[in-house]
């Protein structure tokens, strides 16, 4: 059944409690990193880091250059991308990058703004970042399917996508379109990895590789020179580079992760992550199988490159639909107390929602619960 | 004498190699935190810290409680600001709380982006922090002093001053003015605190008051409490949070440097380095005495109410002038190996420069032997 087990951290949750499934939240991850013990220990003395400098002859100049080293190393570990010929920019989490994407490869000598893009449903936050300060060197200009202006214009891709999980592809293709790649989720637990990416500016974020949102660690790999230096001074100028407490202690948490995938004596974090992810997505379909109100995303059979094997997605966001009458989704399952994030706030449709897959367990099954509970899902199960 | 002694580490460095005085990089605190030993220790497993969250219920959502509570506890034992009904909102350092300053107390519903001033010489940063991406709520004004439009306005309050040391009050006074006072400086070690600041929104940063510039860690004690979450929304859009264990350890260390003004078997942070600061102080003047090239900005001996003291100022940046027909200070000196910043660069002249004076105690008495031996310097000494 895919009725949970009452258990007893189930029990200590108020029913009147929300669920909260909105950010994301990688907590989900915690389980793995607590059967690690201390193998990721890591102690900082009063004396260490002071300066803001990391390495003064690097491009990056506040890259510490252990976490550089360890990045590269689980790309090539993975496979998921080419870092070769790109320099590393890391950022307080990949939202920064963001920003400092737009700020690099916005042209300086234009009257109005660039447009910004990205097809519907696109991460919610790609317009309030680009939008919240009102910047003259960039504009949001909405769900890329629709742009038909002429002239330079830049457009996220987001591989798999956030919200619904999709592979992706540029839609717009214009002559003058300038691309980044947001490859948050380009990880083996997520998605098969298909092949190692290889794009002028592909953006990384630890919180949905590892789970430690917390540190707000991001890495940029960007093949242009001046673009990676404009980046790095985005960063210098919004807040003098990144914290070396966390850059250090990401750089060990990949270190530990590429060493579970080479080290047969260790979990492997990719294997456990992905055998969880599985056992959640089936779990939540055999709940929304038996239903008439709801459908979700499907997703093809790919083979990845480093399981060697096949795998189907198992996104960190379900992309839920309502076959319904209802027309607001994230209100009826509010009103059930979870909390999603509804369809419009991603450039689509209130009868979507996108819903953490990474919460703790515990929450991830009341979720199960109270999904169930709505009326009308208890029919066809 | 002034000259400093020939000492092993001096001679290590490479006559020809520059001394970087331009940043502030406050690396003269090393010397403090490795006498406290492992006392200042913090240790991450990995485990900890994944979620974004730090405390869901605070207006700042992603504020850790320890550390709120040793920013609150040390303000309280340094008597340098109020913190009561004050809210602590933190930053990737204080550029960043510069930025989100800035967008909460900018009007939204204006035609034209507010003017934002401050008096010459000023900060480096502010002209570039407001204008980087071209925001259309703010726009950089100039100096605080030659504005006169009518209309609201925001006010860059900076005391003690960077670059020149010299405590500060509201120029403009106009009766629209939108007023930020940066108080990084507002510690014994520089200046004598004459009175617990109360104002509407401080702005401070750990670089400055404990010398942990790696950390990237400030916070803003803001009064009312629509500036607090639009400050907290502002860090949110930009990197959604603040690094946890960042914060954590600037608890650590903030919490050591209360306990070092409190309990007397150990050694009183700020007596440490206000005794520091002093020496280095005096050898700088006693060189800049001996010269007919050079004068410093002088200060007025003040009551400080935490060492129950008269105290001299001793700024974080010696504020050099050129009194010959040199009009490119930073240039002579560049010259001579000394890398200092121009007074250009503060909306000032550039015969004047500003030196940071919190260098490693090698770099410090390379830059005192390198002026000294600046023609024209020897004839006086």
């Amino acid at each position: 059944s895919a009725i949970p087990e009452t258990r007893e951290n189930v029990t200590l949750i108020n029913w009147d409690t929300l669920i909260n499934l909105d950010q994301g939240d990688p907590v989900m991850y915690e389980s793995y990193w607590r059967k690690m013990g201390n193998r990721c220990d890591i102690t900082f003395s009063g004396y260490q880091s002071l300066s803001y400098f990391a390495n003064a002859k690097n491009l990056c100049w506040f890259l510490e250059p252990k976490l550089e080293e360890e990045i590269k190393r689980l790309h090539n570990v993975v496979g998921n991308a080419i870092v070769d010929d790109h320099y590393v920019v890391v950022g307080t989490g990949s939202s920064q990058l963001i920003q400092a994407a737009l700020y690099a490869l916005s042209p300086t000598d234009q009257p109005e703004p660039i447009s910004v893009v990205s097809a519907a449903p696109f991460y919610s936050s790609y317009p309030e970042v680009t939008d919240f300060v009102r910047s003259g060197l960039y504009k949001w200009a909405g769900d890329a399917r629709n742009f038909e202006k002429d002239g330079p214009y830049i457009e996220f891709i987001t591989s798999p996508n956030n919200p619904d999980g999709v592979t992706r592809e540029p839609v717009v293709n214009g002559d003058q379109g300038i691309l980044i790649h947001d490859l948050a989720y380009y990880w083996p637990q997520y998605t098969a990895i298909t092949s190692p990416a290889k794009y002028d500016v592909m953006l990384f974020t630890v919180s949905k590789c590892t789970g430690h949102a917390g540190s707000r660690i991001g890495w940029a790999l960007v093949r242009d020179k001046e673009v990676a230096r404009k980046m790095t001074k985005f960063m210098e100028i919004s807040t003098i580079g990144v914290s070396k407490e966390a850059q250090l202690r990401a750089a060990k948490i990949l270190g530990v992760i590429s060493d579970s995938c080479l080290d047969p004596t260790l979990e492997n974090f990719f294997e456990y992550s992905q055998s969880h992810m599985t056992k959640r997505w089936q779990k939540l379909r055999e709940v929304v199988k038996g239903s008439d109100l709801f459908t979700l995303q499907k997703y093809p059979l790919q083979y990845c490159h480093f399981t060697r094997d096949f795998y189907e997605s198992h996104p960190a966001f379900a992309w839920l639909m309502c076959k319904g009458s209802e027309d607001d989704l994230e209100k009826l399952l509010k009103g059930h107390k979870i909390q999603t994030r509804s369809g419009r706030k991603f450039g689509s449709d209130p009868k979507c929602v996108r819903i953490s897959m990474l919460s703790r367990d515990e929450d991830f099954n009341i979720f199960l619960q109270r999904l169930m509970s709505i009326q009308g899902l208890t029919n066809g199960n």
